[in-house]
């Protein structure tokens, strides 16, 4: 039997909402098509969890994503063979991360959701590029909570238990819910409910993730509005 | 001649957006009929500034608006034959701030700028509390930015400039809108532009407020979708 109903979900963002790989190969493929745009998408997004892990053991100060995807970038930029790009060119690339799409079911499940539950992002992603992406997308958050609030990033417990004390909720009261196994493990160490949401094709078509069912969940969805079936089905 | 248009628009909440005073009267005269609701919003209200000037002195740790909220309102509530108030009665009172009112104008006016402009509260209010607030009301901010992502409260600029610098805007790029001059003072202190408007009955009908228009500020507007009206005009 499932636990009671959280008052709380919260969204990991990059790739269990948007589709990061999709959309920068799409912005590459238009801009610098002699690139190898799946290897690029890859490669940036390689780069993130080291650089996040300089933040965290205390090497760098604290540091937004948008700044540590800019470190990324021009540090992988001549193996594309795109030393060349100029400032504006480099900025311009590197808020592509602020034009991510949704997976084509987010916007009608998060919207659904939102009719019964406080709907929030929980990324590591910044304040400003998470607001500017739901905007875009037409994401209608009730709140966006990033690891800039907490000033630690995912998996650190500091961002799960803060976001239950925000909304001043037990953390068995809020419901992480995430692509990702080792985010949603994290959450439930915390004591956090857990929802996974199966997207295969997050790291693209040539690179199937698989996305059989962990059993440590408390649910397990193909998609956000399946997540919302679920959920609608037992309050 | 007006600077260019703003590409981010910040709000004040309480005054501003909610009528505070006119929220608490009425849970008042239906939970404790027998109290001066007027003057019991009032005090409440009056506490506040002191409150907040204790944390921002250092006397007090970073302390949230809802334990502010819950000092003042049990250091009052003998004043007004209030002491015999339980725990569950006093924090469900003290939660009346998460359900205030806004004013008739407000959902509609922020709902037109939202399409023009990022909208956001910038507010002491911690970031539960508005965003209970908002969903209540229906009022679709962008994002929830509070003191509490900044630690610091209006009018420490810290507030002011820590809005620009998660959208990555020049504080000349951000509008501050509110119904105070002193809030409005120290944004534009801090490079912001401003947008005063008029809530002659923030502190209810008994207690009319000089609304009168301060050449300083750059929009003054009887109610935010008058402002809309002016914004729109010059686009």
């Amino acid at each position: 039997m499932p636990p009671a109903p959280p008052k709380l979900l919260v969204f990991d963002i990059f790739g269990t909402v948007v589709d990061w790989h999709g959309s920068i190969v799409r912005e590459m493929r238009r801009l610098h098509p002699q690139v190898d745009a799946d290897a690029f998408a890859l490669a940036w997004r390689e780069g993130y969890r080291p650089a996040m892990q300089r933040v965290m053991s205390g090497e760098l100060g604290w540091t937004r994503i948008d700044e540590l995807h800019r470190m990324i970038l021009d540090e992988m930029l001549p193996r594309f063979a795109l030393a060349h790009l100029d400032e504006a060119q480099r900025h311009h690339l590197n808020r592509v991360w602020h034009r991510l799409a949704p997976w084509p079911d987010a916007v009608e499940g998060v919207t659904r959701l939102k009719t019964r539950f406080l709907v929030s992002t929980l990324s590591n992603g910044n304040t400003g590029m998470l607001t500017r992406m739901a905007k875009r997308a037409g994401l209608p958050w009730d709140c966006i909570l990033s690891a800039e609030l907490f000033r630690a990033y995912k998996p650190d417990p500091a961002v799960y238990l803060g976001a239950a004390r925000v909304f001043d909720l037990a953390p068995e009261e809020v419901m992480m819910v995430a692509a990702h196994h080792d985010d949603l493990a994290a959450a439930r160490g915390c004591g956090l409910q857990t929802a996974y949401i199966e997207r295969p094709l997050e790291f693209g078509p040539a690179h199937p993730k698989d996305v059989s069912p962990d059993r440590a969940h408390t649910w397990h969805a193909r998609s956000i509005t399946h997540l919302a079936d679920q959920l609608e089905a037992c309050l």
